[in-house]
């Protein structure tokens, strides 16, 4: 492994934008990748390239779950798109899971002091993978609870029968405070694991509360894992205010739901990987890769989860195509295929191109929102941190108060890039308003902020670019 | 007509929350109605009756449509609440129109550089009234338009046999700044009036943008009118973000929608006003009347549309009730049937009780949500405004800012006996939320803040005892 050289730059106390490399013959002197980060940075954010990108994926193409007319479109258009940059793009084959929603009803039929014909539609919508209930659905009595202690404490004789419904609330005052990642980590631990934890214990079917902020009374879909010893039974999740209903009727009483839910698992589908190269100048085998996901979530346009990822990316080349600029390294812009419900496009990658894994030098994954960026999530070592603080000077000047890396995990699809030692990267957004639409119909090309879409696309481009340029920085441990 | 009273109070220059009255047997000097109406104020802010009612319109009773099950489930409810409260309660017969929401679906087939296979599934909801497309729906380019000029200009040849999207903005900026009801005013007139605009001109169907801001992904039902002299063509409303999209689309090429809405206006239906008295101890005769809407509209359980209006106005009689208080004149509580679409309620009303409309000392309705208070909207002759001085300076101890009253026309219902002299009153409410949900399903009970509902309760209390107490106000001119 080479030395970073990174690190002899802060020792010399460069200015606040001066860059040091290692490459005198194509950029000569440390001002000289400083000034050409500067104008990657400036040409980012005067492009609307990552917006109209943006919105072919969404007003053109629309949803976007794998198995899908939706995903396949995607796949032929980012393509097309990417080879009228110039790019060298190849389609990698990827098996995707294949799941389609069906009907989804959940009504209220019974209730302390209901009076005769009345009943409560809700808003549910199943999660990715469940399975169907019967086709005439089932008819059982909610068992709300807030969390897997109060389902555990209350026993299999109160939950066998019964439809589970954890209530957890989506702590918005994290969310508010600049924590939405955590925010959204606690209340989806329900979705994920509620339906076989509910199971176990013999519920008929598990809800989980939506993972996000009440006001706008949109079920949340998303993923479920099913654990391997508890039944499979249907889930889905419900608007908030719908948990909330439920919590104040069963506090007066027991509540009725008849709950029907149809969806269908078929065969995997083919699909793809969209990988494209911008060939580097000089080690054009060592590859610096920038990423969003492809597919979506099927109840909308999924603009910010995660359209905005793919074309922010692609936007990089499109800027390093705008400028005249060829990096040293290779850069190869990913859009991936099933990040939400299998990952098997990453995984699928990290095997396809196992022996190439050692040249990969960084990559990069834009996959919370596209709200203003507000800092970097660095997967790398520590030691690497103060390594790139020159970087973060450059993005200091776009005014979104990049002044420092955050350790963090980051992307799931590059998660086995990260585990073979890649050093992974993502901005740090201001995510205030992403979990209020994410994974619901109301994730839509008019909530995308076109100048915070192009800060990203900054924030990516002159990281590209300088870990393309400069010596590698120290990889991770290879996870076992 | 007997001299308002309070005008001397002015004059005798009371202190702020002094109010005089020309009761001296019942309540002895100025300072006595004013500790009562301070007393009022604090106990209906104390008090959650308002809010507990709303809790039993919404989660146990929901939506209530004129000529629904929840419609007569509501009748009955509050009668018998109202009853529980020791008030005289009559069911006063109104026959209101029963239109019922069918399928209602609305896809975009087409546009350019759609991929084979794709389409756009929009966010739809029939407007309440609006006739059905032919079962198998109809299927048409969709014309957007900004306003009534521009669709005036395009002219027949361009209109005829298109679906025409009145896309007209919600001023967002105008509801932030506290004139909630004039956004709202501006953008509904293409929900009311636009069919038959866009019918006149040869269109088949006609669809508006939902008046109200954009963000929540929902559909704003809401009634339209047909003009005599168009065909009468399916009226429905998209979401605001669908809207956009089509904007989006249509100016890159044509867009083909297929639009099903399956409504049916079944025969009149059979219902009811709720009229509650609570008999005024020296003038029976007299009334102050305060009121509510009972019924709503479909999507959702209406909690400020006008389950909030009406819980607080029985809280008026709750109040008096609780402190034993008997006003003066008599207390009217009234339920309205039918406000959403017909107003047959407050219709029926005034002919029923035609003989007794002169002895309305005051009237007043609660429909414009249940936020914080800033301020009373009064229907009355300017010359009344200072009268109600001493009472605003009551209210303004709430904390509410209310430091005036506001000339404007107030409730719907009430509209009859406005135009017959009876001075009316609302709350202004601070309205910057309600438009977001309002006729959605996301107008839930979890929205309402109680204790900004007590302060409207308070608001109502205190003016309806006043006013029960004092001479009577000026009346409107009589409408022609």
């Amino acid at each position: 492994m080479r030395k970073p050289l990174l690190a002899a730059l802060l020792a010399t106390a460069v200015s606040s934008i001066a860059l040091a490399h290692d490459t005198p013959a194509v950029v000569p002197g440390t001002s000289a990748l400083a000034t050409t980060l500067v104008r990657i940075r400036d040409a980012a954010l005067a492009s609307d390239y990552a917006w109209q990108q943006t919105a072919i994926l969404t007003d053109e193409i629309g949803p976007r779950l794998s198995g899908s007319k939706g995903a396949a479109a995607a796949v032929q258009r980012v393509a097309a798109e990417l080879r009228a940059l110039g790019l060298d793009v190849k389609l990698e084959a990827v098996k995707v899971p294949h799941w389609v929603r069906g009907a989804e009803t959940a009504t209220l039929t019974n209730w302390k002091n209901r009076a005769d014909g009345l009943s409560h539609k809700l808003a549910v919508t199943a999660l990715g993978g469940s399975v169907a209930t019967p086709r005439q659905g089932l008819s059982a009595e909610v068992l709300p609870v807030r969390d897997f202690a109060e389902l555990a404490a209350l026993g299999r004789d109160k939950v066998k029968g019964k439809i589970v419904l954890f209530s957890a609330v989506f702590d918005e005052r994290m969310n508010a405070a600049g924590r939405a990642g955590d925010a959204y980590g606690a209340a989806v631990a329900y979705r994920a694991n509620g339906a076989s934890k509910a199971a176990a214990l013999g519920a008929v079917a598990a809800l989980n509360r939506s993972a996000g902020p009440v006001g706008n009374y949109q079920p949340h879909t998303g993923s479920l894992r099913y654990a391997d010893n508890a039944p499979k039974i249907p889930a889905a999740a419900i608007a908030a205010e719908d948990a909330l209903l439920i919590e104040r009727l069963s506090a007066k009483g027991p509540v009725t739901m008849q709950l029907t839910l149809t969806p269908q698992t078929l065969p995997d589908a083919d699909s793809f990987n969209v990988v494209a190269d911008l060939k580097g100048r000089e080690l054009p085998d060592e590859i610096v890769l920038v990423s969003g996901h492809l597919d979506s979530w099927d109840l909308g346009p999924s603009a910010q989860d995660d359209a905005t990822g793919v074309a922010a990316a692609m936007q990089v080349a499109a800027t390093f195509k705008q400028l005249g600029i060829t990096p040293r390294r290779t850069l190869r812009v990913v859009a991936w295929m099933n990040e939400e419900n299998g990952v098997m496009g990453g995984k699928t990658y990290a095997k396809t191109h196992a022996d190439e894994i050692a040249r990969h030098v960084a990559v990069m994954e834009m996959d919370s929102g596209s709200g203003h960026p507000t800092g970097i999530a660095a997967n790398v070592p520590p030691v690497a941190l103060p390594l790139l603080k020159p970087i973060s000077e450059v993005l200091a000047g776009i005014g979104a108060g990049i002044v420092d890396f955050r350790l963090t995990a980051v992307g799931v699809d590059i998660g086995p890039l990260s585990e073979a030692g890649v050093p992974g990267f993502a901005p740090l957004t201001d995510g205030r308003d992403y979990f209020t639409i994410h994974h619901t119909a109301a994730d839509t090309l008019d909530k995308v902020n076109p100048r915070f879409l192009a800060e990203n696309a900054a924030v990516l481009s002159v990281l590209a670019y300088a870990l393309a340029e400069c010596e590698p920085l120290p990889r991770l441990p290879v996870t076992p």
